[in-house]
């Protein structure tokens, strides 16, 4: 059976003018700004609401294979199971990266009869948040060079400013390069490299900022290097927020659209999970729990990253709880955490999910040490034997474990019932939500406390380097922030080698970077990039676009 | 008394919601895209209308002091002045770019009380439209550095690579750098160099397609480098243009404002005019002509640059002809142009003006080298005596020049009502309108006519290199593209500093760069550069934005 690509299905489905989403969800024409017929952004200063009374749903997942476990795919079609049950819900997810969709992800708007639309418009420019965030985060490199070369009154030392440009491309050729060549009048010569905008501390701060006040303080607060005695400089001394928050004016405010099933969905915000915090904005989040009952959003990758960084970051400053967790697994996942090479994850194979289990055992322990029972979603895929669903079903039962077949994917929202009946029964009972760490721990204890207690290892190993750092930011009073680790999203280790449930490990910090208009040091172990590279074949060359303006190859 | 600056009078404009702008030019709803209340883009596939009935006004210049003579103020204002006399009129302008606008420039939608609003989005991040452009371009770059990185099927020579990548920012240090640094999986090190988003081709052949079949046509006949056996390379062998295209499906509708007095403006496509062509897209324009019985529409700097690109480029590959021109002069340019200090243009100085304004007589005899006679708009500003204005009129009327004083800037439309007059006198005779050579000329007589005609010099000198290019244009069967020059906008010749009307000299052209998706040659001379820098005090550092998101700074 030839099954129809995403952006097939996306096609032929039945799109509403983004009015009457609107008005669905409650949101009245003064905050409502249209981007094109499909999609708006809301302006929340026109919006009332009460966000305490909404209960708030976070989609998570097991470590995850290559390809993904469809954790969108399960955000959305749960968000439309809950309208199949009449309840007053909205979707809040991150907005996807231009780099990727051009490299080889293709689309990032959930998949088969679980997506959002409009697809195209979504996947490319959408209403041109990453590009104000693009924006604004080379503007302030130009300005800081341009200061160094007209004088450098701040003292900054050029061989120490830590601020990157961006490009939300796939662009490896940028990691590394000497900016400032070609003599007096051409700036002043330095090594530099670019990051994918997703990685930018713009988008931290967008995403971590309560209103535009909050964002313009923080950006101010944003350290961009030292001068040449090592203190740090800010973007407040240079006397740029003003201009920096105001390109980020009309990116502040979330993006609505709808999925296939019409349930308002707001996008906004999307840093990478591995290598940034992973979740759609603050203002969103809220935005939606304003606006509707129950909230369902999606933070990136595994319990271990996302999740945590969902739990100890966005939750902290945002001031909200889970209510409930999802665990979204599949038997692919579980097999290929049982030791099943990624070409043979198509064949049945009970014996490997029986080992690949533990990892989402550990999973499961994780979101119990924040507090929350969690709701396993086993997502469903057209490659599953009944034997694989049942022995993975049975397995949460026999453990007491919540635990739901979706098939959001090949029905829509009628394939999520279940999980949205479970998920229910969950929201009904007051859960035990708490911190991994309070604010006072010292930044190396909140790492040692992630990689034991959720990573499962022994310990943490920070190079002289990472040692050296740790004391510059206790130093500089910034001990008092959470972590935002970046590390693989493959293991729970930092080892993308070590699947399963691995243990007797240790994690390895090698560097320390403290961002401090979003408020979090991050921890960079193993060999996470902030610049990903295209691969041999890019989603670029099968791309194309008709007279209509009607596209191909977004997957 | 203190005057209001442009921002002010703008955020005091009583602006309507445009669509009842979109009803008064004429736009079918099914043809119209909302960017919120103010803004829409144009979907021109479902817009119907004959272009041939409507008369187009193009506004250019005499040679401009460094703060620019209100051409765009005197196109804004001369649209309204024809709304005013009850025609049925469309504005069609460039759309400015970010990075002036944050270094040295500020708003770029008019001035006064002629003006495009909402002028804050139209200056900051607009529809898009550059940001699309960017990240077509730079997604180029990325492709091409990583088929080489893949293997280099093509053959690519990683030293003769033309294409650069842009930031729509003012970033001197990035004008010559070196990328891919970093060991064997970084990529392929190589000496590179960004430009402004503006200079690159892709704005270039956004602003000549005239549908997005012929855009994606034209991107894939773009060469972005040389094999190591000297053969070009295109976007169409590479097989993304596809992929590129699709990133400017939206780009490439025309957007639809308005002007204060809510005459609707089209503002689309953004070149510069001393590096590139210099005016809004073709598709802008036509849209415009099909919608309006006149229309006006600016091109930068003065006739010899963005006037002349504007004749044999724009008109040559649109198909259409300026049906009047406007010459937009300033007392203060005069004064400049005869000698008189920057400081000192505030001062009366009659003298300087008798020695000035053969710059202006030559701007005339330009206009009539193409076979139009045109109408010189005496552009007032608060600083002109009588004596000064009443010189230039009575210098105009004895040679029989059509001259009108316009004071749009501080009446608006009513101050441009006696230009609408002389130009819809102008309109009521066919004119003889030429281009100043036919394809089949060579480049370098080509640029040898406009140099000898429109700039009046004595002729062209090539350097080896140029001489060595324009062999292997006319090789590669370019031979018959029309020319682009880059060139200063302060004088008639390659040397800013020399004014009035310059004789006796030469112009060196000391590069040669094909444009094959533009279909021009790009002949650069003198210092132009493709990426400007910052000043020591950015406008950026006196912006601010509020709490309700207004803004302040951008003049």
């Amino acid at each position: 059976m030839a099954h129809l690509t995403d952006q097939e299905i996306a096609s032929k489905a039945t799109i509403r003018p983004i009015g009457e989403i609107a008005e669905k969800a409650g949101i009245p024409d003064e905050a409502l700004e249209l981007y094109g017929k499909y999609k708006a952004k809301v302006d929340i200063k026109n919006l009332d609401g009460n966000a305490d009374d909404s209960k708030l749903v976070l989609v998570t997942a097991m470590n995850p294979t290559p390809a993904g476990e469809g954790k969108s795919t399960v955000t959305v079609g749960l968000a439309d199971a809950f309208n199949q049950l009449d309840q007053k819900v909205m979707v809040a997810l991150r907005e996807p990266s231009l780099g990727p969709v051009m490299g080889i992800k293709g689309g990032a708007t959930g998949g088969g009869y679980a997506q959002v639309l409009p697809m195209e418009e979504i996947n490319l420019h959408f209403n041109g948040d990453l590009h104000a965030i693009t924006a604004a985060n080379n503007t302030l490199s130009a300005l800081i060079d341009n200061h160094i070369h007209q004088g450098n009154e701040l003292n900054i030392d050029q061989r120490r400013i830590t601020w990157k440009r961006v490009v939300d491309i796939n662009d490896r050729e940028l990691r590394n390069v000497v900016v400032g060549l070609g003599g007096p009048t051409q700036g002043v010569p330095r090594q530099d490299g670019f990051d994918i905008t997703v990685a930018s501390e713009i988008m931290a701060v967008l995403c971590l900022a309560t209103d535009l006040m909050d964002l313009k303080e923080r950006i101010g607060k944003i350290v961009f290097g030292y001068t040449f005695d090592k203190k740090p400089v800010t973007v407040g001394e240079l006397g740029v927020e003003g201009a920096l928050t105001l390109l980020l004016k009309e990116a502040i405010k979330p993006n609505l659209v709808q999925t296939m099933e019409g349930t308002p969905a707001l996008i906004h915000g999307g840093p990478f999970a591995n290598i940034a915090h992973g979740c759609n904005s603050i203002i969103a989040t809220n935005t939606a729990r304003k606006l509707s009952d129950i909230v369902v959003t999606e933070c990136g990758f595994g319990s271990d990253l996302g999740g945590e960084k969902f739990m100890d970051i966005k939750a902290r400053f945002g001031g909200f709880k889970p209510d409930a967790i999802v665990l979204v697994a599949t038997i692919r996942a579980l097999k290929m955490n049982g030791g099943v090479a990624k070409t043979e994850l198509g064949n049945e194979n009970v014996e490997a999910l029986k080992s690949g289990i533990v990892n989402l055992e550990k999973h499961i322990e994780n979101a119990r040490k924040f507090g929350v029972e969690p709701v396993v979603a086993l997502n469903d895929f057209v490659t599953d034997s009944d034997a694989e669903r049942n022995f993975v079903l049975d397995w949460c039962k026999e453990r007491n474990v919540k635990v739901a077949l979706t098939q959001v994917w090949e029905k829509g929202g009628k394939g999520g019932i279940d999980l949205a009946k479970e998920v229910l029964a969950a929201l009904e009972t007051e859960n035990n939500f708490k911190h991994l760490y309070e604010d006072e721990l010292p930044i190396a204890e909140k790492i040692e406390k992630i990689v034991t207690e959720v990573y499962g290892g022994d310990g943490v190993i920070f190079t002289d380097k990472a040692k050296r750092q740790l004391k510059e930011i206790e130093d500089n009073g910034w001990g008092h922030f959470p972590v935002c680790m970046a590390k693989t999203q493959y293991s729970l280790s930092d080892d993308p080698k070590k699947l399963g449930r691995p243990t007797g490990f240790t994690v390895t910090v090698r560097e320390l970077i403290a961002k401090t208009g979003a408020g979090f040091v991050v921890a960079l172990t193993g060999d996470i990039m902030t610049m990903p590279g295209l691969p041999k074949v890019p989603s670029a060359n099968a791309m194309d676009v008709k007279e209509d303006g009607t596209s191909t190859g977004l997957f």
